[in-house]
């Protein structure tokens, strides 16, 4: 990869996923100080931004560990020097060695949900001698993963609780479907619903003299309400250190961190452009990336490797020029790429591995 | 990565992105067989595989040389040894450089549509003792890239074999409008009038003295016709060696050689299962994947981790069972992986690097 470092953004070579230094520090900076001063804490999810460089900036703002979606994240994190991890997700079948491996070099903590899958896993930590955290995920709401609140919870929570060569730490819940509801009102109402159920569970397994150190849970949709939750001890958002256009229309006030930086490269039309970033350099489960730049133009469409740009009023493009985008759904943008093209006063200071690309399994 | 050589799809680690090497192989030498006594060649797409090892497969059952769709694929081509390699597209701004760079060792070959273009490729080429291929693109039709046929591709043509240290090879166009239209006869009829006006502008060149060696097209949903299309010189077709689910349903007959493995990790009701493959393993602008295994599921949902499985009359499924899918679109959910797991009789034969995953650049 190309050495940019100084180069302003119209110089960068193209497509390229590029971040804001002073955004993301904003971002980064915000969150740690809503925390501060509260029971809470924050241990923020890595599955949106895959880079232990800004795992590591969360961590001195004060978060007291990470999330990872996968075993592969979880192990990319811990390479980079980071202790405490949770998986916020069930570990099976072919995993479950590998992640009794990583148990020896980190804290890492999983879920579970599931009292076979934990049998599995409470064997092969005995059989290593290892001891493994873990949270039982509740289903708060969601309809996904997660054990039912009330007696199915438990049950199971008696049954992780005796189970040699784990440790059972507590319970998580995740308010998915609260997240990205656009009226604050509804969307506080619809997250309290769930943090009821997740802290009545908590309530059910300590009156029954089970220890919960542990109540996990949040998205950056809702961080201020279930960080503020009584009883809720950690909250798992992500997308609030780099954000995406989505979120910006949730409105929950970060700075937009990242941008994609695209070339026209063909401009058949004074009315259409065709930029060199399409399906593999932004996804639209979303809905389209947003263009911020230039002014009079919009994105009409995306293909796997263009996009076309609608003239709106501005000043003709031609090839060469450079446009700027936010993307729709950060978490699998990030994840199309190798590397972000860190910038400050809108020169590149960097190039910072997204080391957890790709890290599905 | 893990070393599963040997093992059976039950027993691997997933989500994995596995290759059929039996319907692979059929796939290359059945259309390979296509062109072998036909006028004009085939070129494969690579931006769908993106994997030097297939690349070299399609080439010694015949192919001429490939396409790319990006800069960065071409050199990650070009370094396993291919040499002559169309990159379909237009190349501006600060990757002249790097494709003159890559002209030094390779026979690249350039898409064109703007004069300005033209005149920085040629004069990059004329600073570094080179000379560069272009094909000049022809908009046949699609409204995306191109010249528009007739009198401007003519004065661009007369201007493109003027142009020091460019070679003028001839013209592309490529009927993206067509290739998936699922009526054969529509489908016919729409890549036959896109061909009239590719073979159109190459008639008019020719009467004007302008020399036209190449005229480069298709796809995969279209190589029949645009292969047989008199004037037409070589043929683009990329999603036919590994297939998916689009083009499953557009019945071009080609096996399906590709699909993704993944496991149950959460069996919350008997009706609804969830599994470790999401957003990041799969795309979904061409619609859901495919579940082809076990029989009475269907794929309910996708989110960035996770798929929802709908029972349909299926026997009852638990944490750890294995499942599989077909990409609705190859082409973006190849581009997620790292590596095909490659098997031969449902045993893994060995791991091929998605070399040019990523490159957009």
């Amino acid at each position: 990869m190309s050495n940019w470092a100084g180069v302003t953004t119209l110089e960068i070579d193209t497509p390229a996923l590029c971040l804001d230094a002073d955004a993301l520090e904003h971002n980064i900076e915000r969150m740690a100080a809503f925390f501060q001063q509260r029971p809470a804490a924050l241990r923020p999810h890595c599955k949106t931004h895959k880079c232990p460089t800004i795992a590591w900036m969360q961590l001195r703002a004060g978060a007291i560990g990470i999330t990872c979606a996968k075993l592969g994240e979880a192990e990319v994190m811990a390479q980079a020097g980071i202790r405490d991890i949770l998986i916020a997700n069930q570990i099976v079948g072919p995993k479950i060695p590998r992640l009794i491996g990583l148990a020896a070099y980190s804290d890492v903590m999983v879920a579970v949900d599931d009292i076979a899958n934990a049998q599995d896993l409470s064997a092969a930590a005995c059989a290593a001698g290892a001891t493994l955290r873990v949270l039982m995920e509740v289903d708060a709401g969601m309809d996904r993963c997660g054990v039912p609140p009330g007696e199915p919870s438990l049950a199971l929570a008696r049954q992780l609780v005796a189970l040699p060569g784990l440790r059972f730490e507590g319970i998580m819940g995740y308010e998915g479907h609260a997240v990205m509801i656009p009226d604050p009102a509804e969307r506080r109402a619809a997250t309290e619903k769930a943090m009821g159920i997740l802290v009545g569970v908590r309530d059910l397994l300590q009156d029954a003299g089970l220890p919960v150190g542990i109540v996990s849970a949040g998205g950056t949709g809702t961080y201020d309400v279930t960080g503020a939750y009584p009883g809720v001890t950690e909250v798992q958002a992500g997308s609030y250190a780099t954000m995406d256009a989505r979120y910006d229309t949730v409105g929950v006030g970060f700075e937009r961190a990242l941008t994609v930086v695209a070339r026209v490269i063909s401009a058949p039309r004074e009315d259409m452009v065709v930029i060199d970033a399409g399906l593999k350099t932004m996804t639209t489960e979303f809905g389209l990336p947003t263009l911020v730049h230039p002014e009079g133009w919009a994105l009409q469409s995306l293909s796997e490797e263009h996009g076309k740009l609608r003239r709106e009023g501005g000043k003709p493009l031609r090839p060469g020029d450079v446009v700027t985008l936010v993307p729709s759904h950060g978490c699998t943008a990030i994840n199309l790429h190798d590397a972000y093209v860190v910038t400050r006063d809108d020169r590149v200071i960097g190039e910072w591995p997204i080391a957890a690309r790709g890290c599905v399994r």
